[in-house]
């Protein structure tokens, strides 16, 4: 049975201020939960007795039993499903060095959980496995971000960090490459198979200082080319399309 | 003034029932109202003085200047705006024949609004005209897809139909594409100026009954390919990544 208080912590996850005070993350339903368990350190398993017998040799620090209208209360889901899970969330260095190596994303203040977690999940189709957030971008646990990822969450390290601090902590010749709406075609621009790919807010995009740090723009061209369209694209589908045009050219 | 049956009015329209009986949607926003006045007929404004007094040349069969606790009363939105309006929903023909020219979207059960306004702006960017949705894909004019679309809305026809029988009554010779896990290399097939993309359901991809209409299954292949990663993209994030492709060819 979960107690009043037990319940209470739970649902206290949705806000970044519990987050932080406890180190901990919510994630719910039993294919996003089976994804993570084993990658991040399990706190808490809320589960029915059906979820359990299929799972007779989970780990967690707490397992509890619970009907589904327990469960019911304790989960931030309009439709609760078999379990929930508490999982602590990992301390990562954030090494720059990845970027010398290897893609690495950057997000310039995005802000909706919904955009993060699809990027996340993105990032994760495509082999990427670094994404620095600057300080100014939604909270990658935030339940929302957590359920939009679809478990890649386990697979993709999250780095929140000055982003100007970071580019600058590189020694030169790291490409860094950015969309902007006055870009060059990036079907016509040479990419590469490491440096960052940086994204903007969804609103503003790129920021005025991150902009002067990126050496190439890119404009992810609309068809018939020119043509008066929407102005731009969702931040999360701008990020699919130069992703799997940075991979297409690898492979 | 707003009468509270207006405003009553204005607030049934976020159920599609309502919508259906009085033939029109919501849209709010100075942008989004802007992009969409001139390509619907528009039954009624309601805006602050501010928003009136810098477009005067506004017309619609009913405006209304509101002050912003009013706009708040009537507003579906959690932050309301300056101007919302009542536009009527355009009776479309579904004329098949444009498939034979030009390149069509065909949703099959997309569920999610916020996917379908992504996939309309993503239609848009792309100059897709024309959208086919199944009889069980989300509603385009729900308040949430409006908003989504960010004005492509008035760029983009749908048509809601049986897409099984829109395809029966095409002649052959006609490309249909869907994307599949075990479909094949997109980069390395050929595509095609005209025909339908289908794109499936959030949970389930394509029905096996569109499945089998397919003549050409496509996989956008995640890299390094064949890596365990995400079991799939979302809808929208496919959509823009083979929609790209497409005119990437074509250019």
């Amino acid at each position: 049975m979960l107690s009043k208080n037990k319940i209470k912590y739970i649902r206290s996850l949705e806000q970044k201020k519990f987050r932080k005070e406890e180190n901990a993350f919510l994630a719910e339903g039993p294919k996003l939960v089976g994804d993570l368990l084993g990658h991040f350190r399990c706190r808490l398993i809320a589960a029915t007795s059906g979820w359990l017998e299929s799972n007779p040799a989970v780990q967690a620090e707490e397992i509890v039993e619970v009907s589904r209208e327990e469960l019911a209360r304790a989960s931030l889901l309009k439709t609760p499903q078999d379990v929930l899970a508490v999982f602590g969330i990992p301390q990562t260095d954030t090494d720059p060095s990845v970027i010398r190596h290897s893609l690495c994303l950057a997000l310039d203040d995005v802000q909706d959980p919904g955009n993060l977690g699809t990027i996340i999940r993105i990032a994760d189709w495509f082999g990427i496995g670094h994404i620095f957030c600057s300080p100014g971008t939604v909270d990658a646990f935030s339940p929302k971000t957590v359920q939009a990822t679809m478990g890649a969450l386990a697979r993709v390290q999250l780095h929140y960090c000055d982003l100007k601090g970071l580019v600058g902590a590189l020694d030169g010749n790291i490409p860094l490459f950015g969309t902007f709406l006055d870009g060059k075609n990036i079907y016509e621009e040479p990419l590469a198979d490491h440096g960052l790919i940086i994204m903007g807010n969804e609103g503003r995009g790129i920021s005025g200082e991150m902009e002067k740090l990126v050496t190439r723009k890119l404009l992810i061209p609309n068809f018939p080319q020119g043509r008066a369209t929407s102005e731009s694209l969702n931040v999360a589908v701008a990020t699919a399309i130069v992703c799997a045009e940075f991979r297409r050219r690898m492979s």
